[in-house]
């Protein structure tokens, strides 16, 4: 077991020589190996390394947050429940998460698949790029990873063990908490903002008293909900695709919690991209067919992992919650399936309102996102921005009485549309 | 550190000597105490061992259940849960537990205090005592054991921690699990009723498909809301009293989740305790005031919980949750009022839905209550069983249309009135 050290450019090879896997994979010797350095996300290192052959993606968490500094600091262990995390979705989603070829705990450091010609969707999202396979990935992957790590699929004891196996993600959680649920309603150092021009609605939030109330409340949800092992950061820049082949990446937030909280980083981040459309088109209404795909994507989301979840519970016979065989004869039947379109719509709601509290932290939090952030002119991207936020409020404020995803990409229209 | 052995008679009063502070409390020498093993309840042994200057009492589980034998095993760790519970709830609600004197975890017993002369409130309640202070007691333990151990009141990290602590407490949850959610609703070899008078009721709850649903909802609930720190087993044979004083005990099932479980044991045992009275009076009519007496406490225990609770979380600064200061103005404070209130009201509709499944559980289930089960004759039991269980099952499928607790107990006693 070697001791923690940050591997560069210069030590990553001789280290993954040492794997006997990694190098008969990478094939050669180290020294015919070139090591890149890619990591854009807050947190991690990331290099490719690449050999004559093939190439690996090497993933080394630093103990502090790379988009803050070492001023925070922040632990190791999230590489494990990543490594964890990878590991479970694997089982239900093989073809949706990278191959993981190694872990090392003390190092931190997880070895993957390199993928290859994937690009971050939220780069493709701002390039105007159709992925006509996109939602029914997703959809299957979140079906597929919420409801089999539920109790609607496993045993009570198995979702105790896995709610302990990743109850001391606390950091990482805390994290969500802080600038999800908290810093964006109050003054914090961190938050920032286009500014001078959303000032004026960034204090209108600050004191907006029903959706404090509202997001406080999906806080303690966040906190004391423990539906299912989510990946708990499911915005689109964790996700790598083509035109045909989707993988979910990233999952060091990964804990038992509700599962809204992925459905809706999906849709929300997708909310974003739209809003931000009109800021990356060449002329006015030249992205307007791209714009109708990503609401179209929106409602798809929804309805396919809904559509999946369900006939995923309508299979299983695993779960201690509603064991089918309470509800066999054709009455019983009947009532399964009322209670199950019940379970669905209390997880529209979530999904949701969650959408909207991740759009308002990426406008008016700390970490923002390449949709808005790399549209230049500040006049536009606060116009997008406003727009996002007013759709984001109304999603968190009125989900309950959304009585559907079209009422989603409808009022996300009309706001768009509005002057 | 010793290896378990089941202590009795012969070998307690050794076991106890070898500890100075519980030989010191109890003073004189071994010899000289006498023991007394008084255990009535589902699972382990209770030993009361008395000095001529003193008594204590030995708690010690068995590694089966008592009611069933050692067919079914059952880890001796609640034991060790048991104490981690006491420890907490000591901390919040002092004087409503029994004092814990020592704990050994091979052993899995726990000494401590004897409480004298305090009776299991369930024997109170079928003599026909009243108890002026229990209301406000209880309230006052449920308020601060629930409040002081939910983020509302504790960091996100500290719950995170709360919920890891007790995880492992799989196989006592499981109980619950099989036993209140599950078994009253199909044919289960442990299932018993009063037969033939019951049989078709049984027979129709086994059928009740929006009935089954909606516990199937709460099992659910049950095994993935970590809301709380909750004592897990809340009936009133976890209580001891006197006029004066009251003490919970036997919190082995408690883990971190939903704290309706708790409030909704209370109340449903009292519900219970109203509808065995026709069963214990002397003469029709006799026990009226009694029952008024009990319809007072099922409403007094519900508003001075809330009441109470709801003054700890307006005191209260240091919760990760609905942080104070993100409603500091005049307008914040309305809204942050708004929003406790309808936080108490999900919780009441929680309550009542508990209430009414453990009732079900009681009549219709494995484990039943002295309180019904000491009536002698079977169609007076099977009278006052039908009442109760057409009560439970109308506080299950109507939670959410009950307007307050005065719902419940004019339901109750709509219910007791009718022929």
């Amino acid at each position: 077991m070697s001791a923690y050290r940050a591997l560069n450019d210069g030590s990553l090879p001789e280290f993954l020589g040492s794997l006997p896997q990694v190098k008969e994979l990478l094939g050669g010797e180290p020294a015919g190996w070139t090591v890149e350095e890619v990591g854009d996300g807050n947190l991690n290192l990331v290099f490719i390394v690449r050999s004559p052959k093939t190439a690996v993606v090497v993933k080394q968490a630093l103990p502090y947050v790379r988009l803050v500094g070492d001023s925070w600091p922040l632990p190791l262990s999230r590489s494990y429940y990543e490594h964890m995390a990878l590991v479970e979705q694997a089982k239900h989603a093989p073809k949706l998460v990278p191959k993981v070829y190694h872990f090392d705990r003390n190092l931190a450091l997880i070895v993957m698949e390199y993928l290859s010609p994937h690009i971050i969707m939220r780069k493709g999202l701002i390039r105007g790029i159709e992925y006509p396979l996109f939602a029914s990935h997703i959809a299957e992957f979140m079906a597929q990873t919420l409801f089999n790590t539920s109790p609607l699929a496993t045993t009570a004891s198995d979702h105790k063990r896995r709610i302990w196996a990743f109850a001391d993600n606390i950091e990482l959680c805390k994290i969500t908490e802080d600038l999800v649920f908290t810093d964006p309603y109050r003054i914090a150092k961190l938050n920032h903002w286009t500014s001078p021009d959303l000032d004026e609605i960034a204090a209108q939030f600050r004191r907006d008293e029903p959706l404090k109330a509202a997001v406080q409340r999906r806080k303690l949800q966040f906190m004391t909900s423990a539906e299912a092992l989510i990946h708990g950061d499911l915005h689109t820049g964790s996700i790598m695709l083509t035109p045909t082949d989707t993988r979910v990446i990233d999952p060091e937030f990964a804990f038992v919690g509700p599962m809204g909280f992925d459905v809706g980083a999906v849709i929300g981040n997708l909310l974003l991209a739209f809003y931000s459309q009109d800021g990356h088109e060449a002329r006015v209404y030249a992205r307007s067919p791209y714009r109708h795909w990503i609401l179209m994507q929106v409602e798809q989301v929804w309805r396919l992992f809904s559509k999946r979840f369900v006939e995923l519970w309508d299979k299983s016979k695993s779960g201690d919650a509603y064991m089918p065989e309470l509800f066999q004869d054709p009455d019983g039947a009947l009532a399964f399936t009322t209670e199950k379109q019940r379970f669905m719509r209390n997880l529209f709601v979530d999904t949701i309102s969650f959408a909207g509290i991740k759009m308002i932290r990426r406008i008016l939090g700390l970490a923002h996102t390449e949709d808005l952030e790399s549209i230049a002119k500040p006049a536009m991207r606060a116009k997008c921005e406003t727009k996002a936020l007013t759709l984001a409020r109304r999603l968190v404020i009125d989900a309950e009485r959304l009585t559907g995803i079209s009422d989603v990409t409808s009022a996300a229209r009309a706001i768009h549309a509005s002057p």
